[in-house]
């Protein structure tokens, strides 16, 4: 399958950012060419040409952290406290969630991700298979991890490894290598220190990384610091975690010592303004934390807690809050690259979120026609502070073209939306 | 003429807030009834019927502050230092500006409101008469401020002032009502005691309101102090100026003696977060501001420091950035109302921002049909958390039909672009 991109604008993430006018050339799911000069590609002849006059092409966005079968408890629950909102009412929904219920879930959440450009995600959740079988089908690209829970040592604890070792072997790099599978321990406060160890076995073992939580909230570092003398991140490397590649979510709440610590084992973080800022948990100084060395990527969280999986708007929030004191900071290229290339870096998919000759064709074809991208100083800049998630027209992944001018090819998303209607009826409170 | 949206859900922004399966029947610019009885509705011929099956009916957004000709400067100039920011790239800019661009900007800008749902908006530029000439033309709703500066009594001030008389003259309550004219003293750092006693004066005459900026960065604060030995606030009250009803943008910076005279001035702020946040002012804290009484709208401020005029985003980065520390802050159905209602009632505009018998038919539909919509447990969070500005389909102002499944009827949108296209090239720098 050979697909020319023609004539577009594309933001490169790499140097030059912009090009315009150029065409893309896709082989076996690759980038082979980018070039604004035609004799570069009329010696070829392409099974698909796509028209890219007054598109934006760019890499596709890589959410760096999700749990996406939870777009069944959208607006299931809003403004409240963490803990009632987590006891009273996700934790009681999540408990009648069958495998059936994730699949279809699954779909419908890919359907918004491709929706909003988004190409790659990480997730972390439970019947994962069901994940990873919506993943196959999408032709989406998702590092994949089982949420791990055990607080105590013991023959539950290890049961919880086993169906990670078990979604490994099942999954990692299948479909065609668009799937990834790391090992999650959810988080330093579910899990104790020998599976920690275990954990970091695993992932040597089978040449992938750890997904998890970190310091999302003051009160997680306040009881580590008390019951272990350590913070999350100082427990975590004593244990020797970091020495398998990892990326941690949140990092609301990061000492600077913590900082210096993560950069130092190159541990992506994946910041999630919204999520933390609707959760009360606080705003993560990115900026701050980027200028010490670390590699910062940006991730939606949970559509529970979000409460969509927009890119777009993730990393335009990011832009924002890092400004509240100084306009200077993280500027709209800067935001950019965290959605995009950044992200993809912490997961350890240097193949992808940037336009390179030999990268991953996961690109994505967004409109400038709307009113709210004119007059067209910068794109750059629109794309960042006025673009929308519905601007994106077209959706490549692995050089295979999943939604076409707003039309998702790859599976019939009205059946996954009518299914995750009917099924969540059960969800409803009272 | 008479239209009928049949089989809707609304958002009333009244008690209740939700009302499902009900239809809204309009007549000579109003609503005259709101009812899920098909027998309130039978005995009537209605010129036209809206399918409201699936679309979630509210009254439209109303922005509460902006400069609308200023998406003309969309991307022309971002992250940088305020004051560099004026001083090199907006002010230069905007010397160049004529009548004829402002006309043509004001049009994009009502066409990009429109598409995300606003219904009225409050104006604060200059060649404000081409303003008013695109509101009459497009059928949109508007107050709208020619902006004074005057930082010296005499002549120079006193023809600033006959600017606005002219305006007033002119525009204040025609195109059937939907432009109101307010006066518009820049700032208190930009108008001497002089103007700030002439606008009230005028304000009064004309049975008006003021429209200004208010402490919107701490330096402003610190300066007035140094200068009047009161803050902003506390100067305008000793004036006078507050006993004409009076709109405020911003108050990022309002000490709590500040926020407790203008409560009981029954000031109106309007709250404008990207803005804010954008330009380095800070975060506004808004829930506070609530409850000690004050009045709290929401704006986008210009769209060359927003970068877009969707008030959805505005909302939304309102209800979130309120939660940062306190997730129960702010909940969906308050950031709403402070979009609709809350803004309307700080322009003086009762009748709009929201649905009951009596009030203007200023209603959106939006459509609930998309993924991120799914599975639609809570329409009000899904609106406030998960929508997007391309969800809207239809527009009434005034009981017009002025926007129709995506397509505005009232003017040329593509012949507008076209025009703003055209006339930025004078923009470009370098």
């Amino acid at each position: 399958m050979t697909i020319l991109i023609r004539d577009c604008t594309a933001i490169t993430l790499n140097d030059p950012l912009v090009r315009r006018g150029v065409s893309i050339a896709i082989e076996d799911g690759k980038i082979t060419k980018i070039s604004d000069d035609p004799k570069d590609f009329e010696h070829k002849k392409f099974d698909t040409i796509i028209d890219g006059t007054g598109k934006l092409a760019l890499p596709g966005f890589v959410n760096a952290h999700t749990h996406l079968p939870m777009v069944l408890l959208r607006g299931y629950s809003d403004d409240r406290n963490l803990q009632e909102w987590l006891e009273h009412d996700i934790w009681p929904a999540e408990r009648k969630l069958t495998e059936d219920d994730v699949y279809w879930a699954s779909l419908l959440g890919i359907a918004e991700m491709l929706r909003s450009g988004t190409t790659t995600f990480c997730d972390m959740y439970f019947f994962m298979d069901a994940v990873a079988q919506a993943v196959k089908e999408s032709g989406m690209r998702a590092v994949l991890s089982y949420g791990i829970i055990a607080p105590q040592p013991g023959e539950k604890a290890q049961k919880e490894l086993s169906v990670t070792e078990k979604f490994l072997k099942d999954w990692h790099n299948r479909a065609e290598g668009r799937i990834r599978v790391a090992v999650g321990p959810h988080a330093p406060y579910t899990c104790c220190d020998e599976i920690w160890r275990d954990a970091r076995a695993l992932a040597f073992e089978y040449n992938t990384f750890i997904h998890t939580h970190l310091q999302e909230t003051l009160a997680e570092v306040n009881d580590s610091l008390r019951v272990h003398q350590k913070s999350p991140t100082e427990r975590l490397e004593a244990l020797g975690v970091f020495e398998a590649p990892t990326v941690a979510a949140h990092g609301v709440h990061l000492r600077d010592s913590d900082v210096a610590m993560l950069a130092r084992r190159r541990v992506g973080l994946a910041h999630c303004p919204t999520s933390n800022l609707k959760l009360g948990s606080g705003i993560a100084p990115v900026n701050t934390y980027r200028q010490m060395g670390l590699r910062v990527g940006i991730g939606t969280d949970g559509a529970a807690s979000n409460n969509n999986l927009d890119m777009l708007e993730e990393l335009r929030l990011a832009a924002l809050l890092a400004k509240r004191d100084d306009p200077t900071a993280l500027p709209a290229p800067e935001a950019l690259k965290m959605a995009t290339i950044e992200s993809a870096y912490a997961l350890g998919l240097e193949g992808t979120g940037h336009l390179a000759e030999g990268a991953e064709a996961d690109i994505i074809l967004v409109d400038m026609s709307g009113a709210h991208w004119q007059p067209g100083h910068n794109p750059v800049s629109d794309l960042v502070y006025a673009a929308q998630a519905s601007d994106v027209e077209t959706v490549l992944v692995a050089g295979q073209i999943v939604m076409k001018d707003k039309e998702i090819l790859s599976f019939d998303e009205e059946r996954a939306k009518a299914k995750v209607r009917a099924l969540s009826a059960k969800y409803r409170k009272g």
